[in-house]
């Protein structure tokens, strides 16, 4: 019974083991991801679009709704920067950025996107996030990265800048250049700049200072930290605000209410392809990163179970006025390495930010924008990475062109058409591999069993008879070319007699394909030839057993390539 | 120069060697198939909502079209069943039945019809029409037959029933029943038995009345002829005109005038997804006749060439007042039979049909609508075959799925639905089944060098290795499946070392699946085990090759999983 339940809730299975040493390095582990995730929340906020508190709130309940739920012991949850860009995307296209309809469109999105990956999680249906390819996905984030870096520009300068696309984005961006408020590029260039440089050199730097490495590596990430209390203090004690400066403004001190997000069934069907497309997104990023992670302890995670805990996370987030979320990469690698052991360390945190909506907040109005900015657009640019363009090229040329396209149209056309195209293409490119595939005419390697391709060896071949190699199992979309194979073969041949199909590489024959068979059998039957088969699985030999197919087959089905061709010659 | 021109215009290579055996074969096919097409054509435009005339008019120009640019040497071209159904389902959705809109949106499909299989052809895209299913086409071809037999019930019986699918056309026939105009229902139901009895029973009987087997074949199928003779006699002598029977009417005299179909950028717009449709399953239709008598005779058809010859038919279809056309089944069998062995047979059609055209329309104003209607029900209702519903219960349930699905969607919410979603199913099933391909743990069949599934066979097997067989090329959509599956071994057996991927079933690795396994590989490596693989194909190995994958890989590449089991044990 508990072990039922305990599938349900993993939690029960760490849970009831939880012990003193585990709790030491959860609990420095929450401190950590706690310093980090401040700065993060706040920056995704502003990437989508919506008061920083939000980002806040995205960072408590649903960090406990994982816990609870989720299988990873390490995966941290909370707002991410794609997610971020996909929620800005479509809760852009049906309100006004700031106005009340967009900060509760945004919640439905969480609560849509919640319940939709619940619905995935209690139908199994895990295995859809495999059809988004590795090639698509790179390609995506890589463009996304590129996009939120680029829209992210104008707050670093103080000029508007906006757009679904590197287009819209560039050309505002130019159209509104001489408009620059130089105290924010002040604040924000820098700022950028000193962001780079903790994040490449803060960490050797401290280590040469004679710094432990491992204290190294904790210290160089409160730099983030670091950046927004100085810049805080900068634009209170300056007075930033009245230069221009755009500021964070008045943050609502305290917990999130709870409610329940407005229902409105238009809302909802403008929403549906947007919840659709983040949850997936989300769930394929999250996974990925929960694997890596459990893989590394000899763990592993249900990947159906986790659209359970995503799903409860971003109800959790809906209901206490947060947005999209979902597990993210360089906050469950921090959590990972800092220590934690166990989804308690996602609790801790989950009450570290809660104490720092109740006292922080104050301290936050001062908070200039242009720092929050330079954070999302180094955060980013780490996901920036081209080299998948290169792989693909010298490796497979179809998923290059998938990568590509992705590539191509995410910037040229938005994030959602992007991966749309990506993974279209990439099915498509799929289908048309398998719908030509690989056939060679094989030949006996002379003193040997063996039969290769008569076009790459020195091979015995018959003049009356074609061993034909079918490199693909036979289904309806290659059914026709290995028929019209067949025909263009015997009627290039005018002595051939006999016809061997070698089925070692099928491992499935479809109703179409089996007709083709038939059809071909039949064919070659009035045209005084025999068909034969050899080298056939088992499985496949069970199904044909059920046709009778292997009654009208003119000729016989053979063991092995081998014995037909001594039978034949 | 020739050669060239003679791949697009395949009547010069046909054509330079005509001669006179071959023109007697082509003349009396002509003729039979003259007759026959004389019924059908009537028959059709009736089934697409259109005058009479068209039907005639989409069989002449048409054939000489197709017999130009076709590839088949007795495919004979005209308006068939199916797409007639489809033209009716779509043309109606935009205009009124019998209105001035209706006509030209029908001519104005075939045009679009005809350029988008031109543009297919240019661009050699035959092999779409791989991707729909014999299961999807039987079913739907099935249902279709069931609509349209259904839905000429009303026409036979002299009420209303109309609808795109079963429910509404049996709603409106029940409706209506009571308002049965009998004097039609006395021509149709006993021109549907006649017709029933010259199909089954007539040949037979010539037969034993002592005519030639050949020629009783050729008798037997002036029957619908005759028949129109007869209740035509029938409907003018007998004033049934006035007793409320639906007649075809003054039917205009002469050949189709040549004319450019309107141009309207919104009809275009709402037209061109059913022009899609008619486009590929008109081609699939034509193709899979043209085939399968180009075996029979040992001659072949060129799918994209086929492609121009159909697009071409729909636009000379379109510009002479016709409809969409195709190569029909029925029609291009009489052909073959009756000893056509070029396209020359098919311009002596279309010069026979436009004599008819000339000198009999007159005599068509008298033909009732319900010899007609029992002309169509004879012809679909051979269309109707269940057995595909058997054969894939017993040999792949996916099949099963996808014919079931379409029949029920064709018949509940329309043939484009129908279509549609037989497609999507069997495109999805394919790929879910591919996601989760057959793996099997293999050992040594003792004394042998083969290696089979330990769950099948009594194999010999050594706890510290796991040789793991994939039956199915590695992509993206099942290279997670495989990196689940290798994780639960390994954590089932705490005592394994060595990891053999034994490939000989692989025919492709695309970029997901190798980051997969380099992934398997770094983690294997992490907990000390060591990752191989056998068996590995030519073509996979020289792409590997072109990766740091080998280098990177813990253990090694074995040309046999036989040579890994001696190197390893």
């Amino acid at each position: 019974m508990l072990g039922r339940l305990a599938r349900f809730l993993p939690i029960l299975q760490w849970g009831r083991h939880y012990h003193r040493q585990a709790l030491a390095g959860d609990l420095m582990a929450a401190v950590i991801v706690t310093v980090l995730l401040i700065p993060q929340s706040l920056a995704y906020a502003l990437l989508a679009g919506l008061p920083a508190e939000m980002g806040l709130y995205a960072s408590i309940l649903p960090l406990v709704g994982y816990a609870l739920f989720g299988t990873s012991r390490t995966l941290s949850v909370g707002p991410v920067a794609v997610v971020s860009l996909l929620t800005a995307a479509a809760v852009g296209r049906i309100a006004e950025p700031g106005s009340v309809g967009y900060l509760s469109a945004a919640v439905l999105l969480a609560l849509m996107s919640g319940l939709l990956l619940l619905l995935m999680g209690l139908m199994r249906l895990g295995f859809l996030a495999n059809f988004l390819s590795h090639p698509v996905v790179a390609g995506f984030i890589t463009a996304s990265g590129i996009i939120i870096a680029v829209g992210q520009v104008g707050n670093l300068l103080g000029v508007a800048a906006h757009g679904d696309n590197l287009r819209e984005l560039l050309t505002t961006l130019l159209a509104h250049i001489d408009a620059i408020n130089w105290p924010t590029a002040l604040v924000g260039v820098p700022a950028l700049l000193v962001l780079f440089w903790v994040r490449s050199s803060l960490r050797p730097l401290l280590e040469r200072l004679g710094v432990a490495p491992a204290l190294a590596v904790h210290l160089a990430r409160t730099g983030p930290v670091l950046l927004i209390i100085v810049t805080t203090l900068a634009a209170w004690l300056g007075g930033l605000d009245a230069l221009g400066v755009a500021l964070v403004g008045e943050v609502p001190s305290g917990l999130p209410v709870l409610a329940l997000p407005v229902f409105d069934a238009s809302l909802w069907g403008e929403l549906a392809g947007a919840a659709v497309m983040i949850s997936i997104i989300g769930y394929v990023e999250s996974v990925s990163v929960g694997k890596t992670l459990a893989a590394k302890r000899r763990q592993r995670i249900d990947p159906d179970q986790e659209l359970i805990g995503l799903g409860v996370a971003n109800v959790a987030a809906a209901v206490s006025g947060g947005f999209p979320v979902t597990g993210g990469f360089s906050r469950s690698v921090v959590n990972f390495d800092a220590g934690a052991t166990t989804q308690a360390a996602s609790l801790f945190t989950a009450a570290g930010i809660g104490l720092a909506a109740l006292l922080l907040t104050p301290l936050l109005a001062y908070l200039p924008k242009a720092t929050l900015a330079a954070t999302i657009i180094v955060a980013v640019l780490s996901l920036v990475d081209f080299s998948m363009l290169r792989r693909t090229w010298s490796y497979s040329k179809s998923d290059f062109i998938a990568v590509a396209l992705t590539i191509l149209v995410t910037l040229s056309l938005g994030v959602e058409l992007g991966v749309l195209c990506g993974v279209l293409a990439s099915l498509a490119l799929h289908l048309y591999k398998t719908s030509r595939p690989h056939m060679a005419i094989v030949g006996e390697v002379p003193g040997t069993e063996h039969f290769r391709n008569v076009e790459r060896h020195q091979v015995v071949t018959y003049p009356h008879i074609i061993s034909l190699r079918v490199d693909e199992s036979l289904y309806f979309a290659n059914a026709a070319y290995l028929e019209d194979t067949v025909y263009r073969l015997i009627a290039e041949r005018p002595e051939v007699e006999q016809v061997v199909l070698m089925c070692n590489a099928i491992n499935e024959i479809d109703q179409s394909a089996l007709e083709t068979l038939e059809a071909i059998n039949e064919r070659l039957g009035e045209l005084g030839m025999r068909f034969h088969l050899s080298e056939v699985k088992g499985p496949v030999m069970d199904r044909l057993r059920r046709t009778d197919f292997l009654e009208q087959l003119t000729g016989k089905v053979y063991l092995s390539q081998h014995q037909a061709i001594e039978d034949l010659r």
